[in-house]
């Protein structure tokens, strides 16, 4: 079976498995609406307008399966651009796999995973990169990442990239045109412009690079290890976070709350909250043995927040702790809880070369004293700025690598120029450039990349 | 809230929740239009045509929510016969939810489980019998729940109900003009004619009430004890039962495998093989610690299907385990296995007080030998001879228990007629059978009733 042979119609329940009012089964293909009229008694769709809903019954023979609504969409002003027939059926599941069965019979195939997404994609009404965003809107939990996903889908990212590439390819253009004049070596392509032109390009795909960080924590959630000494108040802190978010976390399910404590929302974004429970368990020194595995989920974090308790935690040992505890690209927020009992300690007895001022967090948990004010500064270390709608923000790991290769083809571009190498290697250095980028936005694709791309995706979508 | 005011806009879920490709959420109500163009950017619902699709966006201010089709239901041409919007957006949880919200703060409400239906009801779209078998095709997991409960929907027992309630409301109009009469002594009611009709009426009421046996297994599925000693080969026999069916059972979800053992399907009828693990781990006489909790499951069965080894166990034997499981309407079939080992046994060894020829059923199970006509047979003694697609069939104990009141009120009537009481009496007796009978297809009806049916529905249908 081949995913991009488009000549087959293809039929997949599009809303979630179990029980409810609807469901909804979608057709796509050129035989879509024929295989429809045959068992759907009621208007005849073929003869129907696109974007009608048609009252009816299905029967299969003499016997009625259901009573439904057809929606109809005829190509190409339709989600695929194809033919695409959506019935709404009464949300059984015997009832939907009794349809499913009759139009398979009727001459339709099962889809795959992604298939009408992919299809979308081949038909060209979406490229790759919106067409990925469109399961990334799908699984988005949170605020930021709809954001993130949504942008992603109407066109941001590819827009970006197009743009860039438009660049490169222009360039490109005019070295292979000196290539084809031969011996004559003339040189259409001003190598101090292209060579601005190459820098102007690796500095925008770096901001799309450095936005991956940013773009993959928020679709994943933030990874923010909490850790301390016994008895720092940790378990209070914890609680009083996430007290009135609990509630909202809990309405949207799938949160995988096995593998993460819990999840804490700070304007739009998820914190994943990873209790350390080896340190928590540890005798009285760091050093014991909780520091390992702390450090474990340290290694996977963005963000520690590292609690003690300003009465009976001397600033040595903080330093001492921290010194433990830090790691590379780990920002470190240092709560000093139960401030209530010495509301007169300064960030600056606590200073040191592991803790600036202003990751000093004073806090009486137990008061919900400045806790948010902790969350703000929680948004701040792990978001910066922040999300502004138009910032593109790449949030794919696939996207990221495609971009890496990129740079790192420019970058021999730009050596190339340097060192004068003949232009044909240049060239091609640029047409390397030019695929990965067009990976992305899927000018350029393979099988293999769309089977590994939309098999992702759910089934019926 | 109540549930029967029909004023404000409802919204829901009608998709079952969950992730998925896509999500359908519904609104009904004089407002349904107005609250979706205020959000939805496209084409203007108000100016638009009934049953036709638009795309387009929902927009939360500046913030774009999701990219959707939306499908417009003018009233009274709609499922509640009021305007209704379907809103299909991308199948995230946390989507499904902005949107939910927006359309609440826009001034809908959240629909109860049920409301939609309900309004159908209200709005006489729907008699109330036909309302609830919408849940019942829901919740339908087997070809022959699905057949009755869409012979309910379409009408199927309501017009039965319907005729009779009919000819009772004829006949007690002519008793109540006698009434009116007062003093004079006139008949206009023939009474032999009129207990002619009763004793029809009570004969068509009857085989409503009966077949409420057959109704309820089919929706619930039918109870099958499988019992036997120790080694009679249970385990192979239900091994063997169940393994072409297994794959098609284990495709519908919700199956409730937590408190019944297996589901065999036979002939689109449900089966629910209740195996005896107690029994099974008796010593050696069935007599032992497990006949306790063999009977206890008995007791809440159609059918027991009681399995001996035909080469270790004695006639007498297979009586007196029979003579302690026997319990009334209990169907008993009595699997004799292991015939390959003696396949001259005969029936009419076995026969006795408990066991008639054709309850004997000769198998074995290791080599599938006969096991074809035993589940023949288990569909036979359950069902009878299957369901007709005209025949109705009273599925709901709601209506069983209406029926079985209207039924007796009509024995009211009929001793009224014979012992000559008055006729007012004899009248208000007719006014209850009539008032049970509206009970049924909702001609009659009370918010506390309507809440109780409505209320088991799911949220969005």
């Amino acid at each position: 079976m081949n995913p991009t042979n488009l000549s087959d119609t293809i039929v997949a329940l599009s809303t979630p498995a179990g029980t409810g009012a609807i469901g909804v089964i979608r057709l796509s293909g050129a035989e879509a609406i024929a295989i429809c009229d045959r068992v759907f008694w009621g208007k005849k769709l073929a003869n129907a307008d696109s974007h009608t809903l048609h009252f009816g019954t299905i029967k299969d023979g003499e016997r009625i399966l259901d009573e439904v609504v057809v929606g109809l969409f005829k190509g190409p002003t339709s989600y695929t651009k194809e033919d695409v027939v959506e019935v709404s059926c009464h949300g059984s599941q015997y009832i939907i796999q009794e349809l499913i069965q009759l139009f398979i019979r009727e001459g339709a195939r099962l889809a795959m995973p992604g298939e009408f997404t992919m299809r979308a994609f081949l038909n060209g009404r979406m490229d790759l990169s919106q067409a990925e965003a469109v399961a990334d809107l799908i699984a988005s939990s949170s605020e930021s990442a709809h954001t993130i996903a949504m942008q992603q889908m109407r066109g941001g990212v590819s827009d970006e990239i197009k743009k860039l590439r438009q660049e490169l390819l222009d360039f490109a253009s005019l070295i292979e045109l000196e290539l084809d004049f031969g011996e004559e070596d003339v040189e259409f392509a001003d190598r101090t412009k292209l060579k601005e032109l190459v820098a102007k390009i690796q500095g925008l795909l770096k901001v799309l690079l450095d936005s991956f960080a940013l773009g993959n924590a928020i679709k994943q959630g933030i990874n923010t290890v909490i850790a301390g000494r016994p008895n720092a108040g940790k378990s209070t802190l914890l609680n009083i976070l996430l007290n009135e978010e609990r509630a909202i976390v809990s309405d949207i399910a799938g949160t995988t709350r096995d593998t993460i404590e819990e999840t804490l929302n700070i304007k739009g974004v998820n914190f994943r909250l990873i209790d350390t429970a080896g340190l928590r368990e540890a005798q009285d020194q760091i050093e014991a043995v909780g520091v390992e595995k702390a450090l474990a989920k340290i290694k996977q974090s963005a963000v520690l927040i590292y609690v003690f308790d300003i009465i009976k935690t001397q600033p040595e040992e903080v330093a001492a702790d921290l010194a433990n505890l830090k790691q590379d690209n780990l920002h470190i927020l240092a709560v000093a809880n139960k401030m209530d009992l010495n509301p007169y300690t300064k960030a600056e007895h606590y200073t040191s070369e592991f803790l600036s001022e202003d990751q000093f967090i004073p806090v009486s948990a137990i008061n919900n004293m400045n806790v948010e004010y902790l969350k703000e500064r929680l948004y701040e270390v792990a978001i910066g700025q922040g999300l502004t709608e138009e910032s593109a923000i790449v949030s794919s790991a696939r996207h990221y690598e495609a971009l890496r290769k990129a740079q790192a083809s420019l970058a021999d571009v730009l050596k190339g120029l340097t060192d004068n190498i003949p232009s044909d290697f240049v060239a091609m250095d640029i047409r390397r450039a030019l695929a990965f980028l067009g990976e992305i936005t899927g000018e350029i694709s393979t099988d293999d990349l769309l089977g590994n791309i939309f098999g992702r995706f759910c089934i019926g979508k």
